[in-house]
């Protein structure tokens, strides 16, 4: 059997699966969770010293720290995944729930009912976390999953979907619901996107250029989790105590994740008021600030931030600073220059914040308060497979609601349609 | 100017014109599709003229005459264009609509808002009642369009589009909110799948050749509207009087509609009572009967269903029958040879229904009625672009609601993530 047959062969399983999954109860998604932190629990050790097998090569390969930190796994990584399934556990269960409903006046009732989607692959780096996670959602939410990680993980993934297999194999859930591709090596990512037969969604992890790899090359619909290049615009009604607050919070808060502020916009009037500020607290967080020719005659001593600074998410103890004239510039600059993600006004005019939140084209926008709010369990939707910068489907934290589509259940009594 | 800059530009301020479009009132987009009938009233003579030229030029290379038919426009088409503008006038906004909200422990209010979604690209063959009926539900939901139509239609589209820009000028909405592309011919439509910066959506409305072009191509998130193949499972325990009735205008009612029936399938042990009479009834209707072995047992001198007719939509007074031994072989079939779509049980047995609705994986699962009522119109939610037979985003009919977004909305008084 050559690598595409085992994809396939793999991939059809995982279909079938996703049948028997879509009708089991709530109790046994549950039953299943609570094996599974019993099976981590036992195998703690395990999973560890498979998990050194894979640092230890890519220490030899020279990695940076900061890709041998995401793939390490420590007690306390175990720790916080063992939390992750206990949230998992604690969430809803979204199948089944009728969502609207209306009769006919010819007699058909008529109901929309949430399903799961079916079968959905996750093509991810080397991120053991994610294994876990992603593969948790999916099965709560009754789709299988098609896992197709970064290969320095190799080893921990395969002891990972060993254990979640075996606690599916003693809650007696299909052992199918949770695969992972290892056969093909690279190639596969991309004959795994075209086999729109078995595998209902993509949802890539990880990088842009991953992400465009799998735009590019599938045939399956895609939902994209884009970097954030997220902005607070801090008007000319804004009260400054709250703007410098709330500006610091977003940017140092915890600069490594996709909804801290990465641009800061200041309109001109207030501009020489609330800059000096704003530097100094920056200054104090060891935050390296970038500004245009405006902002450089008021914050000296600091590098211009160039057009290419403008797109970037530095993901860093870094920010780039424009003034700007109005409000109009405030928007058009992040409707162009942002990624769609997370957008804050700091103003205390209400038309200013109404006009903005209407204008400005993103997952979430913010008036008065820190993008760093983006996130199922700040918007109380509970754990989430990741944050969609795309407009179909989902739209900002993807939860488990976000994973199932929706069917319409009809009932008649022999109506025929004249 | 190169065929691809003109298309860029064209997409360019298509982009620009969903911006203000997302910001118009409902009354200012009904003020529009007002003022195109009365454009469409005006222009009557000189439509049909232009339509003539399209005609003519097919007619003379000798096109088939359901394409002609197709592409054709009389006084009785634009009665029912105008028709189907007067039904999107009177469908309610969904944009601006909160679909959620909730208040979180640090006084943060989220709110979930409907929104457009943008830039909607339509490709599409050469029917020219696609070119209104697409774009005045774009609009409505505050999108603006851009339409690629089959060539053989150019002199029809070009008009009507020409139409639609008078009428949106002359009512103050951006004219660029409807754009025909023309330059490029063929290629134009693969080069138009890879501007994901400019184009939200991809709605392909065509036969399956089309599709596929679209889907393999497309860097665009897709929503498709496959074949129907759609199908009736008569049940051991039928009222028989019911499935004679219901499967036979499933099947003869509109045959060329994609939620006509194309298979039977029938329990065995109910099909020597229920085929004979189900079999006199398609000949008086003229339906051209294809059976399994075990049919053609009981309705002699029929031709073979072969395996290709399992995956067919005949769209024709053509049905395929097969007979299965329980429940559990006609949900195999269904969900194997369907193309999730329409499907329907006839049944008394209330267990069989719910199982039937349950396992069956299609937008639309029907008891004891015509899979034919699968419409916006009939479901009670107006008018539709189309029938997804996705999973993603839109599921069965597309109306109004499915060309829309959502963005979360999140009012602060100063909150930082601690």
């Amino acid at each position: 059997m050559d690598w595409k047959e085992k994809i396939i062969l793999d991939v059809r399983k995982a279909k079938e699966a996703s049948f028997i999954l879509s009708k089991v109860t709530t109790e046994e998604k549950n039953m299943f969770l609570n094996k599974l932190i019993e099976k981590i629990e036992e195998n703690r050790e395990k999973i560890i010293k498979e998990n050194q097998k894979d640092v230890d090569k890519c220490l030899k390969r020279n990695y940076s720290s900061a890709f041998i930190d995401r793939l390490k796994i420590d007690e306390k990584r175990i720790d916080k995944m063992i939390k992750s399934i206990k949230d998992v556990i604690a969430l809803p269960d979204p199948v089944g729930k009728k969502i609207w409903e209306t009769e006919r006046p010819n007699g058909l009732k008529i109901e929309r009912i949430r399903v799961p989607i079916g079968v959905i692959g996750i093509i991810y780096e080397s991120r053991p976390d994610v294994t876990i996670e992603a593969s948790i959602l999916c099965i709560k939410s009754g789709n299988s999953v098609i896992l197709k990680g970064g290969k320095e993980a190799k080893s921990t993934n395969l002891i990972l979907v060993d254990i979640m297999k075996s606690a599916l194999m003693e809650t007696k859930l299909p052992v199918d619901s949770v695969n992972i591709i290892t056969a093909g090596g690279r190639k596969a990512v991309k004959y795994i996107l075209k086999l729109y037969q078995y595998i209902d969604l993509i949802i890539p992890r990880g990088g842009e250029s991953l992400i465009k790899t799998v735009v590019e090359n599938s045939y399956i619909p895609v939902i994209k989790h884009y970097a954030g290049v997220c902005h607070t615009y801090v008007d000319k009604d804004a009260n400054l105590e709250m703007a410098w607050k709330v500006v610091l919070n977003a940017k140092v808060q915890r600069p490594a994740t996709c909804n801290a502020t990465e641009t800061l916009l200041v309109h001109k009037e207030i501009a020489e008021k609330f800059l000096p500020k704003m530097a100094e607290l920056f200054r104090m967080h060891k935050v390296e600030m970038r500004g245009c020719d405006e902002t450089r005659k008021i914050i000296t001593g600091i590098k211009e931030a160039t057009e290419d600074d403008w797109y970037t998410e530095y993901l860093d103890l870094i920010i780039s600073i424009k003034i700007v004239n109005n409000i109009e510039e405030a928007i058009e600059h992040i409707n162009k220059y942002g990624t769609h993600h997370s957008d804050a006004i700091i103003t205390e005019n209400k038309e200013s914040a109404e006009k903005f939140l209407r204008e400005i084209d993103s997952a979430a926008v913010y008036h008065n308060a820190s993008t760093r709010f983006t996130d199922g369990g700040e918007f109380g939707l509970g754990a989430e497979i990741g944050i969609s910068t795309d407009k179909i489907h989902a739209r900002g934290p993807m939860g488990l609601e976000e994973l199932t589509t929706y069917k319409y259940v009809i009932h008649g009594n022999g109506q025929i349609r004249e």
